[in-house]
C-alpha cells in the first residue's frame, strides 16, 4: 500500500519538474521539452464484497477492538475475551500499594461529596433520598469491574435526575399512592436506560451520541444547571407551595408570589450562610490555588454535619425550618418485580429511559473522553456503554435510578490523584457503611443546606468561557449552544434538549446543502493555486476560470453546486466584458476538496458539460480523488468531456490548457 | 475581490521558486537562498452581520431572484414583481404565428393523451372518473399564467394518485355514503397540498425536496410503477372482488384465487389485446423513428374509441365487460364549500396534502429541470412551486384533485415541438369541450382499456437504464434505490417512501460521522502529494507522515478524525519499527478538503496535538482553508502548535521540515 524510499533515492528523474521549469522560464531557454501532463491515477478496482467489509470496518470498528485477537489460539482469545469484558483483571496484575493509597484518598473524598449529592439529586428526580444513595452503592461496584474509564466517578448527576423527574412527573404523580407508581416507573426508566446503553455499546452503535454536538450540551448543561439552581429555590427559602414546572417564568412567579407569607427567615439563614461558606470553598480550591482542591471537596459533608446538628440543638425545625426527616437504613431493597414489563407504563417507561439513558451516556463519555485524554489512555466508547448499560440494567433491580459519571466528582476523583476504579469500590463501600449504620442522623439535615449543596454543584455546569469560545469559533455553533440553553430555562428540559438536537442535525444537513465555492487565482512566485479571497494576491489566470467546490456532490447540492459555479462564469464573464478582457475558455473545477460523488453528482457535471458547451468554454477536472474518480469512470463522463481533460492538478491543468500563462 | 492580470505580468518575481529549486538541485548550485514559506492567508474579517446576511443570501437565495429588481424605479420594479409572479406577460410579448402553431400541434397531443389517461388515473385515486378530467382542466391553465416551464404537462399522474389513493383509503371508505366523505377529504388534501407547495416556495425553501435522492426517487418510482400495473389487474382480468392492499403478495394472492371463477375471458381479450397495441405503438415510438412520436401518443385514445365503439355495437358489457359507465357531464363544479377546515378530517387531510404536496413537487421539478436543462433555460425552483401551489389551491377549489407535471406527457409535449405552456392551454381548452360536449360517449368504454393505458404508461416510469448506472457508480445510492422500490412493492407506497427518504438522510450523516482519510506520498517529478492508494507511484516522505482528512471536521466526526489518524501514526510507526527505519517527527495534516471546522474539530486537533506530544511528533498543519483558517485563529490553537507549523501546502511544509527530502 505505502512505499517509503530511503534518502538517495530522491534524486530519480526530474525531466519532468525541469520541462515545466524550461517553458515557464521561456524563451531564453534552448530545450525546450513538450509538457506531459500527469496522469490521475485510478484506484485498483476492489470487489463489492471487499468494499463493502472495509465500509463497515470503518463505521463499525473504526477502533478495530478485535486487533488484539488475530492470530491467537483459542485459550487465549477467551481470556481475552473475558478481560475485554472486565478491564480489571487486566489492571488488577500490577496494581499496587502507591496506587491503592491514591485511590483510598480519592475514594474517601470523593465518597464525602457524593452522599450529600445524592440526597439532593434523588429529591429533584422526585425519589426518596435513601435512592439516591443506592445509586451510589451498587452501580459504581460494577462499573469498576467493566469500565475502562479510570478518573470517572459514577452515581447519580444532577440533569439526568432533574430530566428523569420532569418526564416522570409528566406521566405520574409523585404524591399518589405514596409514590409507588412513580418510583416502579422510575425503575422500569432506569432498566430500559440501561437496555439502551447496552444495546448502543454492543452494536458498536456509539457513534449516534456523536450527534450531539459539543455546542449543544454546553447550552443544555448551562440551561438545566439554570433550572436546577432555580428549583433548589423552594429549599433554599423554605416555600411550601411551590409550582411543578420548570420554565423560569413559572419558577420566579411562584417564588414571588410566596414572598410575603411563604418566605421562613430561619431557612433562608441556614440556606444563604452554608451557600457562602459552599462558594468561598469552591473559589479557594479553584481560583486560589490548586493544592486545596479538598477543601470544595469536603465542604459540603461538612456544611451537612455542622447543619444538621445545629438544627439538631436548636430544634429549627419546630419554628418551619424543613427537614430530610426520614431515610430508610439499610441496603438496596430488590426491585426486579417492581419493573413494568407490560401495561401502558410499559412504554412510557421505555421513552424516558431511552431519553435519559443517551442523555447519561454523552455525559458519561464526554467524561471519559476528557480525562483520558489528560492521561492519555485510550477508553473505548464502546466498550463504556456495555459498562454503563449492564450497571443500570442491575441498578434498577436494585432499586437505584439512573447512574451516570458524574463532572464534579470526576474532576475531584482526578484531583485526589486516584489511579484506577478502585476509587469507585471504595467510595461504594463508604456509601455502604452510610446505608447500614448512619443515615438515620441525616433525620434533622435541613433541605436547606442539600439546596444549596446542589447550586454550589450545578453552578460548574455553566460554561461561560466555554460559550465565549463557542461564539468566537463558530456562530452557528453559538445559535445551536443558546437554542438549547433558553430551550431548557424558558420552556422545558426537554424541550431544549429537541432544540439542540434539532439544530445538530439543521447545521449538518444546511452544510451539505449549500456547500461553498470558490475562485482559484495563483498565488505570485508559486504553482499554488488559492482561492482569491483568502488571499487576495492571487492572480486570475487570463482566459480561465478556477471554481473550487467544496463538499462532496450529493443529491443534496447538486442542483446547487451545478448552478452556483454557472453563476461564477456568468459574473465573471459580465466583468471581462465590461473590461474588454479576453472571455473564458476554459472552466478548470478544483475537486480536491470533493470528497465523494454520487450520480445526482455526475448528472450535475454532465450538464454543467453541457451548459458550458453551449457558451463555448471548455470544462476540465483537476485533482479528483479516490472515490470521485472511480465514479467518474464508473459512468460515461470522461468520454463526454474527453479523458485528456482531467488532471493531477490545477498546475498542470494550467499548463496545458494555457501554457502561455504559467510561470 | 479578484485581480486579473495581464500576460506579460506573468514573469513577475520568481526568487522563491527558483529558491526551492536551488535547494533541491543540491550541492552543484553555488547559490543557496533561504527557503521562506509563504504565509497562509487569513481572509479579511468580516462583522457578524455581514457574515449572517451572507449565509442567509447563499442559502435562501442562491439564484439571487431580486437580481434584476436591483437600481430600477419603483414602477418599473413593480412591472417587473407582476412579471416575475405571471411570466406570461414576458414571453408572451415576442409570442408568434411560428410558435403558436408547434404549441397547438403538442397541445392537441397531449390532449389526446391525458383524456384516457385521467380518467383512469382518477379511478387509481378511488375518485369519479370527471375528477381527473377537471384536474387537466384548470389546473394547467393556472400554471400556464405562472409558470416558468415551456415543456412540463400539467395534470393528474399515476404515482400522485396512487399515493393519494391509498393515503386516503386508510382513513376513510371511498365506497361509503356515496364517496361524499372521501371525495371531501380528497379535495382537503389537494388543498393543503397547494399551501405545502406554495409556502415552500414562497418561504424560499425550496431546497428541501432536494433531499430525496435521484436514487431513491427512481426506485420508488419504479416500486410505483409495479404497484399501479399490478392494480390493474383487477380491470384488465375482469375481477370482481379485489383486495384493498397494493403489496404485492396481496394483489397476487387475490388475482390466482379469483382465477377459478372471477376472471372474464371477454374482457382479458380485449385488455390484452389493446395492451399489445399500445405496447407496439410505445415501441415504434422510442426505438424505432423519433419521427413517429405521436404513434404512442395518439394510441390510447384510438384504442378508447375503437374499444368503445366495439363494446357499443358487440353489447359485451353484458356479457360481464366491465365499462365506465356514467361519467358527469360540464365543467368543473365549485367545491370551495367541501374542504374541511375543521374537525378530525381536518388533520388528516393536512398530512396527506403535506406528503402527496412534496411528491407531486419532486416530480414536476425534475421533470421542469430536465427539459430546461435540455432546451438551456433557467427555471426557478421556489418560483415553479408558487405556480404548482396556486394551481392546485384553486384547483381543491375547482373540484381538482393533485395535479402536477406528467413525465410521460411532458416528453410528448416536448417531442411534438411545443414552445410556450400555450401547449397547456390548448389541452386544457380540448379537455373542456370534451367535459362539455362528449364525455356521454364515453360511457361503453371498458375498463379494460383503462386499465392497458395505465400499464402501458406506467412501464416507462421503470428506468431499469439509471438502476444500472446507479449500481455501477455508487453501492449505496443502489442500496437506497432497491429499498424505496421493494419498499413500495411488498409493503406499501408509504413505507417505501420513508424507506427512501430516511436512506438519503442516513447516508448525508454516515458521510458527515466517518470520512474517509488518506495517507499521502509525493508523486515522482512533482511537488505534488496525493493518496498513496490512488497513486500506488507516491513515495512517503522519511520522517513525516502525511495525512489528509477528507471531511468537515465537525462534533459528529471531531473524535473519529482524531483517533483514525493517531491509528495511522501508530500503524506507520509498527511498520517503520519492523523495518529498523527513521521514526516519524512530523505528522502533516492536509487540510484542504476539510472545508470546514467546529468547536469540537478544534478540541480534537487540541487533543491530538496533545497525543502527538507525548510521543515526541510535531503538528504541522497544511492548506486550511478561509473557514477553517477563521477559526483555528479565533482559537488559541495557532499559540498551542505554533504558528509556523500552518503552511500553504504540503509541498512548503516537507520544504520547511525536512528539507532534505524536498525534490
Amino acid at each position: 500500500m505505502s512505499k517509503r524510499i530511503s534518502d538517495d533515492d530522491d534524486d530519480v528523474g526530474k525531466e519532468k519538474e525541469a520541462a515545466a521549469d524550461k517553458i515557464s522560464s521561456g524563451p531564453s531557454s534552448n530545450r525546450v521539452l513538450p509538457y506531459v501532463a500527469h496522469k490521475v491515477g485510478v484506484p485498483p478496482k476492489q470487489s463489492i464484497l471487499k468494499e463493502f467489509t472495509a465500509a463497515v470496518k470503518e463505521t463499525f470498528f473504526a477502533d478495530q477492538p478485535l486487533r488484539s485477537f488475530k492470530d491467537q489460539s483459542n485459550t487465549r482469545k477467551f481470556v481475552l475475551g473475558i478481560e475485554a469484558l472486565f478491564p480489571i483483571i487486566r489492571w488488577s496484575r500490577d496494581y499496587n500499594l502507591t496506587k491503592l493509597r491514591g485511590d483510598v484518598i480519592a475514594g474517601l473524598t470523593i465518597a464525602s461529596l457524593c452522599i450529600p449529592q445524592d440526597i439532593g439529586y434523588a429529591k429533584l428526580a422526585g425519589l426518596p433520598a435513601q435512592n439516591g444513595l443506592y445509586s451510589s452503592f451498587v452501580p459504581p461496584l460494577i462499573y469498576a469491574f467493566m469500565g475502562s474509564s479510570r478518573d470517572i466517578a459514577i452515581g447519580p448527576v444532577a440533569v439526568v435526575s432533574l430530566l428523569l423527574g420532569t418526564m416522570l412527573q409528566d406521566e405520574v404523580n409523585s404524591k399518589e399512592d405514596n409514590g409507588y407508581e412513580y418510583r416502579r416507573l422510575a425503575f422500569t426508566a432506569t432498566f430500559f436506560a440501561g437496555v439502551t446503553q447496552f444495546t448502543l455499546g454492543f452494536f458498536r452503535l456509539g457513534f449516534l451520541i456523536d450527534f450531539l454536538s459539543h455546542a449543544a450540551i454546553i447550552g443544555f448543561m448551562g440551561g438545566a444547571a439554570i433550572t436546577i439552581a432555580l428549583q433548589q429555590l423552594k429549599g433554599l427559602l423554605g416555600i411550601k407551595v411551590f409550582t411543578k414546572k420548570s420554565d423560569i417564568v413559572s419558577v420566579l412567579r411562584s417564588v414571588f408570589s410566596a414572598a410575603h407569607h411563604g418566605w421562613n427567615w430561619e431557612t433562608i439563614l441556614i440556606g444563604v450562610s452554608f451557600l457562602t461558606f459552599l462558594i468561598i470553598a469552591k473559589y479557594i480550591g479553584k481560583v486560589r490555588n490548586k493544592k486545596y482542591f479538598w477543601v470544595p471537596a469536603i465542604a459540603p459533608l461538612i456544611s451537612v454535619i455542622v447543619s444538621t446538628f445545629f438544627v439538631f440543638i436548636t430544634r429549627a425545625d419546630k419554628k418551619g425550618v424543613a427537614i430530610v426527616n426520614h431515610i430508610r437504613k439499610g441496603v438496596n431493597p430488590p426491585s426486579a418485580n417492581e419493573i413494568y414489563f407490560s401495561g401502558d407504563l410499559l412504554a412510557k417507561g421505555f421513552k424516558i429511559g431511552v431519553v435519559a439513558g443517551m442523555i447519561a451516556l454523552t455525559e458519561a463519555i464526554a467524561i471519559g473522553r476528557t480525562f483520558a485524554g489528560m492521561k492519555d489512555y485510550q477508553i473505548d466508547g464502546n466498550k463504556e456503554m456495555v459498562a454503563m448499560g449492564t450497571m443500570n440494567i442491575v441498578g434498577s433491580m436494585t432499586s437505584c435510578y439512573i447512574a451516570t459519571g458524574s463532572f464534579s466528582r470526576s474532576a475531584v476523583n482526578y484531583m485526589s490523584g486516584c489511579h484506577t476504579a478502585v476509587s469507585n469500590i471504595v467510595m461504594s463501600f463508604v456509601v455502604f457503611l452510610t446505608l447500614v449504620f448512619i443515615t438515620p442522623l441525616f433525620k434533622y439535615t435541613p433541605n436547606a443546606i442539600l439546596a444549596s449543596i446542589i447550586i454550589s454543584a450545578v453552578l460548574g455546569l455553566i460554561d461561560i468561557d466555554a460559550m465565549k469560545l463557542i461564539w468566537k469559533i463558530d456562530k452557528l455553533d453559538f445559535v445551536a449552544c443558546m437554542g438549547a440553553f433558553f430551550g431548557v430555562v424558558f420552556i422545558s428540559v426537554e424541550i431544549g434538549l429537541l432544540i439542540a438536537v434539532s439544530i445538530s442535525f439543521a447545521k449538518i444537513l444546511l452544510q451539505v446543502t449549500r456547500p461553498r465555492t470558490a475562485l482559484l487565482g495563483r498565488i505570485p512566485r508559486t504553482k499554488v493555486y488559492r482561492n482569491v479571497q483568502q488571499y487576495p494576491e492571487a492572480i486570475q489566470i487570463p482566459g480561465v476560470l478556477i471554481v473550487r467546490v467544496d463538499s462532496a456532490i450529493y443529491f443534496s447540492n447538486s442542483n446547487y453546486v451545478k448552478e452556483r459555479i454557472l453563476r461564477w462564469v456568468t459574473d465573471e464573464e459580465a466583468q471581462l466584458k465590461q473590461k474588454c478582457l479576453p472571455k473564458i475558455n476554459y472552466l478548470v473545477v478544483e475537486m480536491s476538496p470533493v470528497i465523494d460523488i454520487d450520480t445526482s453528482g455526475i448528472h450535475a457535471l454532465e450538464e454543467l458539460y453541457r451548459s458550458l458547451q453551449k457558451r463555448d468554454i471548455q470544462l476540465a477536472l483537476a485533482n479528483p480523488g479516490t472515490l470521485v474518480i472511480d465514479k467518474i469512470h464508473a459512468s460515461e463522463f470522461p468520454d463526454l468531456i474527453g479523458k485528456d481533460k482531467i488532471f493531477l492538478s490545477v498546475a498542470d491543468a494550467i499548463l496545458t490548457l494555457a501554457p502561455n500563462n504559467e510561470i
